[in-house]
């Protein structure tokens, strides 16, 4: 039976994340419904992440068997003529039968976007933190370093976090840049936990606002302890912005949100 | 009593465009809502265009009198909290009591996006016309340049357009330039008709198209009728998005967005 893998795009804001439990709206829901209405069956759909209710993806990679037998070069548009207007597949192509787009994938990068000015800009509305404190991204730039390298991360992990065991992961890049009145969080890893971006970003806020001072991730970290970390950032500033896998499988998971090239 | 002068923002996809006679949803509606909320009269409003239905501005002017005293400085931030997420007001001052943004306006400036990519992208819904086909904009300015000047632009006016005299309005610039997969149709103007860019851009894409020959501009200006020109282009690419009036009165007006910079 062959297996699809998809890389999608979408505006999380009207969405309750892309895989829940419960019967709810689901970016999941929708994809299964428009597979449903492509190709008669309804394939289960495993994901490579969680997302929070109100994230968005810029890059999300989803697999699933199917036995009918579609060119994949033409899945994208088929599926989409089947979406809403906030969701769509950007790419697919075949995988191995025992792929999963969330054990193997080798990395990925989330954006977090905030607009630094006082007052709100439409255009930004649910896609991107409005800020109008001072924000000054070489001295976010120096704070955050202190978060690239494998370490434990159990005070930047959402008490929700259903990992318990083993809360080492590895983040290989972070950095923080401004285009006009805009700053982009850029944060790299092989692995994540519950609400870890999040409240790394929430942590570089309230730094910048004095809450804490510049150097004291290092210390937040060694506390292993949620409570000494700052606050959880909004849902609606975080990107999924790329995904990593083994290369030739899906170029575009690769490709990222335009604002940063 | 003072005249009001401001800038705002809009995303126009739920608005039946700025003002209509009839009783709709317009953004003129729920600015006055805003005023009233905040000044306990209902002003009327000047604005400094009619644009239609579905079209964007990243600078609106407008204007009212109002006996009720307020530091203008203050007004975009109270305004904005009556207001709703698609409608900001992010300036405003004080104007000489015959001020009209319409009849004061020295010119305006329209951007019409397209996105240029076979498959659509969820984060630019209703924000930018979606064209898979193929668009050189080296020969697009090439095209376009048979517009610049003072001209009768009886072939570029939609029939609703209700000036009959004087069809004669001049173009000072129009330019087409291209940022990954985003084209920017950009046109200044101290003047425009019904439709007139939307007819402009519309028939430049079927220029690309190759529906008309590369120089066919000129020959569609001097037939002087709407039927020789192309299609009207659909209005979610189009944004007002610089207004310019005497220097000092509102210089958000003349900021524009941000991703032309």
């Amino acid at each position: 039976m062959p297996r699809y893998v998809c890389c999608c795009r979408y505006d999380g804001t009207a969405y309750r994340g892309f895989q829940v439990q419960v019967e709810e709206n689901t970016v999941c829901r929708v994809l299964q419904d428009a597979l449903e209405q492509l190709f008669r069956v309804r394939p289960e759909i495993k994901g490579c992440s969680r997302t929070d209710s109100g994230v968005h993806a810029y890059a999300f990679c989803f697999s699933f068997l199917c036995e009918k037998e579609i060119d994949p070069k033409r899945l994208p548009a088929a599926l989409n003529t089947f979406l809403p207007p906030d969701v769509a597949v950007v790419q697919a192509s075949f995988a191995p039968e025992d792929f999963h787009p969330r054990y193997d994938c080798l990395g990925k990068e989330y954006v977090y976007r905030v607009l630094n000015r006082r007052l709100r800009d439409p255009f930004y509305e649910k896609k991107a933190l409005l800020w109008p404190g001072k924000l000054d991204e070489k001295m976010l730039n120096r704070a955050a370093r202190a978060f690239v390298g494998e370490k434990d991360f159990t005070s930047f992990c959402g008490s929700n976090g259903k990992v318990k065991e083993d809360m080492v992961r590895e983040i290989t890049e972070f950095s923080v840049t401004r285009k006009g009145d805009e700053i982009f969080f850029r944060v790299r890893g092989t692995g994540f936990l519950y609400h870890m971006v999040r409240i790394m970003v929430g942590t570089l806020l309230q730094i910048a606002q004095g809450v804490y001072p510049e150097d004291s991730v290092e210390e937040m970290l060694q506390a292993k302890d949620r409570r000494v970390a700052g606050m959880t950032a909004p849902a609606h500033g975080l990107y999924l912005n790329r995904v990593f896998y083994d290369p030739v499988l899906l170029s575009a998971a690769e490709e990222g949100a335009p604002w940063l090239k």
